[in-house]
């Protein structure tokens, strides 16, 4: 086989001079990474934590060797995972984010004047240090006086929460390890219990591609605890597959897949959300309809 | 930078036994797959081809070290440019695919039993041939008796041809070298004046995260030929950057996004596409309409 166009790009390693990581998405596929420069490298007691300067993305975080954001692509996971819950609750004053602590949901929800209080829970301090100096792009929002930054487990906190948001985030790594717990019946009560009674719930919840199984196993377990779970979709340039899902549950009686979207203010652009683009989100192509039933 | 879960995967090279091939899709971004099995090799006088069975994604086929379709994916790209034009023309009896040599257009186009016959123009025999024998996935209903296969440059053929096909689908390589006179002012011209009058033009126009500016391109030229000009999307989950984009264009006044799709016959199972995927494929979030304007 014959080779052209493709210079060198092994995992993680110096060649010819180059710094090439690559992250797998499965045992033989993989998205790979020029690194230019280290930016930040440390082992927490949670995890290993890397932001990167790449060639192309941007800055890049990675948490245990998976890519978290990129600069490049983040807009587009960041507005959706935000902006469809908050534009079509009524009045979303109160607003928790688990996880995210690039700050990136931040950014997104502060964009929104009914919101009095963003509340981020991030069990790894290093992450939000980490970001607020490396990733302004993300974090540049988390010193806005109606931010409030906690470093804890946001199980523990959600345990002790009640009728307290109107809207939850859950901005997580993937559901293994120290994240698994966000993904269990136990969890999603809680938070059901955490919210307000028009309180709505959003959280990443994998991509079709490579997880189909898990968005069912996520799908079935938030079924257990809130009446309509909803799923909608959006792009992931870099993350395993290229797109991803994320689920939307409500605490009360209404399907919040069918409320209509409230626009953003006039002069918060936004560069992958909008109210067409909210609805088209929640139109599944059936395989990944399968995947959920 | 400690190194986990990331076994090596240099490009195109054997590292420990295992031979890793890698795409870049900008200088220091790419997709890389373990090759289990070269199945196919060659250079023609147009282009290299690569025909391998992947760790992952199934086979998968290379033209000049690009991936054209790996069998795990290739249903999201075939379904969407075949259906999306299908399913809104009122009787698409005459179908011309330019390129497409794997078959996939093909096997999409005959699920239609409007369709009398399918016209394959493919530059490259030796792709055709290396696909019947090795990806019978796609390419197992080209010899159907409804299709006709034609080994010449698509160009030629499309300058020749007038009022003769009720679709024409464009499926194409990068639009560099070979490719790169399929979105020409001319080409468009020629493909305008080969449609009956109420004939649908629909190609693949590349992805909005690394080719933003050449779906512009693409779509200015494109409505140099075209009154109406549409653009929707769909995942592309190992194309760059996993989202890509498609032109659909109208011989006739009536713009071709705003039509109802029709359902296809009971039994025909897609696994992407349906009437709702349809119309959400062609609500653009705010940075790809940006390009195309």
């Amino acid at each position: 086989m014959e080779l052209k166009k493709t210079p060198p790009a092994p995992p993680a390693v110096l060649h010819q001079g180059e710094f090439w990581f690559t992250e797998l998405h499965a045992p033989g596929t993989g998205i790979t990474f020029r690194v230019k420069q280290v930016l930040y490298f440390a082992r927490t007691p949670f995890q290993e934590i890397a932001l990167v300067e790449t060639s192309d993305m941007g800055r890049a975080l990675f948490l245990d060797g998976t890519v978290q954001l990129t600069e490049r692509d983040e807009f587009i996971y960041h507005e959706m995972m935000v902006h469809v819950p908050l534009c079509i609750h009524p009045r979303p004053r109160r607003v928790l984010i688990v996880g995210g602590g690039d700050g990136g949901c931040v950014r997104e929800a502060l964009r929104h004047p009914e919101v009095e209080e963003v509340t981020l829970v991030e069990i790894d301090g290093e992450v939000v240090d980490c970001c607020r100096k490396h990733l302004p792009l993300t974090a540049s929002r988390l010193d806005d006086p109606r931010v409030r930054v906690l470093i804890e487990d946001g199980v523990k906190f959600m345990k002790r929460s009640r009728g307290a948001f109107d809207v939850i985030i859950v901005d997580s790594t993937d559901p293994v390890g120290m994240a698994g717990p966000l993904t269990r019946e136990g969890f999603f009560r809680a938070a059901r219990r955490a919210l307000t009674p028009q309180g709505l719930y959003a959280a990443q919840s994998q991509g079709p591609i490579f997880d189909g199984k898990e968005i069912g196993r996520i799908a079935r377990t938030a079924r257990k605890a809130f009446r309509h779970v909803s799923h909608f979709l959006a792009p992931a340039p870099t993350y395993p597959g290229g797109l991803w899902s994320f689920i939307l549950a409500a605490r009360g009686a209404r399907n919040p897949a069918a409320l209509r979207p409230r626009p953003l203010p006039r002069g918060e652009k936004t560069r992958y959300y909008s109210a067409g683009v909210h609805r088209a989100a929640f139109v599944l192509p059936p395989f990944v309809r399968d995947f959920i039933q």
